[in-house]
């Protein structure tokens, strides 16, 4: 027997999660059975999604229950192995974040290759996070020549990838994000034209200086007003890639609304909200393309980490402050 | 020579158009000149659409100019051919309208065919009007088998036909309208479930008890609260062809704003704005459809005639106020 620690759902958050919205607890981790491997978690992921995922109401994904341990994406080392499809030291990828250590059948796991990609990227930009913006951009936005793209976000885990491909791609790219070092790293990372956010009075009037000619794809993350700002500055059949929401998950109340939707018809706009499990068919050109950008140093991204079990809720929580740089990670050993 | 009046606009407006919007004025209309022909006007069209271009802003079609003749769709008798492909008697759909007649080059002249569909129809249900609803749903929406389909604006013009497209298409229609005569007409046309928005308190509990498992497609001709419950009501992958948002024309304020935009992300919907001049390939499909429906008395519609160039103001104004029925004319001759 091994104990395990992972984190459960105390209670159902209402506005911001706090201390009350998660526990900590500890179970006994039995040997796996037949067809099974036992996986010791070395990093997992927290996303913004989650957030969505401690309400009640049905979605694209279950919810999490409460007094049951959460879930995740997680990357752990193989310890023991009942199945000739893994073996002790193989690296996977797993759903099962928020524990230190579980049993799941091999089917379950994904061996990473790790020669050229670091481990943890598989949670970031070589994983869900990048396949999340090389989708939206790609496929939802149907990025075309000569579009120019405004990315909210912009230095977050799913921002700065977007923000990058779309360089790549030869594009004009406006970025917003939160303070002066975030806006730093999107200039080192070729971003042409960047807005903080937090320094301006009125967002719609500085996207509309630094695009005087309008956007025709937004990348969006963020919701409420950016979103309403992107309406505004937005040019004839503009598209918008609908990530997130981040600013708009812990209300408790609709807020002021959308003022803006008003464009949509006269500039014929196409607003797509996409989850990028709905377009796992992307996997392999993203898998070609992103293996070769990170082995010629094309693609650049931060990690903000946390360390242990016990600092996983305050791991998550940053996603809402925006104290994390970068895609949030905890490691867990 | 001979006198024609017209309607210019006398200044834009601030909110409703009022009189001190139009102003009605003579001129004369010299004889035609070589490949013209002179045409008196027997109907015009008073189209939403037209507020937009009241204001100043670029919009998809040129604004009005203060004190100039205002356009718009109108048909016609030709009493002057100086061309031989027009002859005097031809009935012509020409953009003239907000006058009484005008001299054009024939290229600019459309003859139209009225052996199985009545002259002013063109103007409506088999023309710009009946081609928006066609469209919206089999295009925009990309309607398919098994959708729920809701219509706000449901006994309008462009409504009514996307209503009766949709039930030969063999779905289930939920429409909306105001008052119990535009509801009469809903059920009259076969619409399964109809929603009288004037005597509901809130248009969102009203359309989710009516649609409980949800709706597939939004034919939006309204905007505001309509598509505020349309988004409330939205199953996954629901598909919004924003076709007008009538109830916000006249606002001086963004109002309330839109509340219920966060669920475009989890329900993956697709929200997208059209003019149908961005859609002239699907005329000969339409017009072959809509030339059989009509002919097999598939569809029917309502029209409601003012008459004389002098009432033109006045009818337009009844497309806010809901004094309409289906499609407004002015009759002019």
């Amino acid at each position: 027997m091994t104990i395990s620690r992972e984190v459960r759902l105390k209670s159902r958050p209402v506005g911001l999660p706090s201390p009350e919205t998660f526990e900590l607890a500890s179970v006994d981790v039995p040997e796996p059975g037949r067809g099974e491997a036992q996986v010791r978690n070395i990093w997992m992921s927290v996303d913004p999604y989650m957030r969505g995922r401690m309400m009640e109401a049905k979605s694209y994904v279950a919810p999490y229950q409460v007094g049951k341990v959460m879930d995740g994406a997680a990357i752990g080392e193989v310890v023991t192995s009942r199945d000739r499809a893994l073996s002790p030291g193989d690296l996977v990828l797993s759903g099962f974040g928020w524990r230190e250590r579980f049993n799941a059948p091999v089917g379950m796991l994904t061996k990473l290759d790790t020669r050229d990609v670091p481990a943890q990227a598989y949670l970031g930009v070589a994983g869900m996070t990048g396949l999340t913006a090389y989708v939206g951009l790609l496929k939802i936005a149907a990025l075309k020549d000569g579009d120019v793209v405004f990315v909210s976000a912009a230095s977050g885990a799913v921002g700065s990838i977007a923000c990058q491909i779309a360089k790549l791609k030869g594009h004009t790219v406006i970025g917003s994000a939160g303070g002066p070092e975030k806006c730093a790293f999107l200039r080192e990372i070729g971003v042409d034209h960047v807005i903080d956010y937090k320094a301006e009075e009125n967002l719609t009037k500085a996207l509309m200086r630094t695009a005087p000619d309008g956007i025709d794809v937004y990348f969006d993350n963020v919701g409420g007003a950016h979103l309403d700002a992107a309406l505004a500055s937005s040019r004839t059949f503009a598209r918008f890639a609908e990530c997130g929401m981040i600013s708009q998950y812990n209300n408790t109340s609709p807020g002021e609304g959308l003022k803006n939707i008003g464009v949509v018809v006269p500039r014929k706009l196409r607003i797509e909200g996409f989850i990028v499990s709905d377009h796992l068919d992307q996997q392999p050109a993203f898998q070609k393309d992103m293996t070769q950008w990170i082995a010629q140093a094309k693609i650049h991204w931060r990690e903000t980490v946390d360390e242990g079990i016990e600092n996983a809720a305050g791991a998550f929580l940053k996603l809402f402050s925006g104290d994390n740089f970068g895609k949030m990670l905890v490691k867990l050993a």
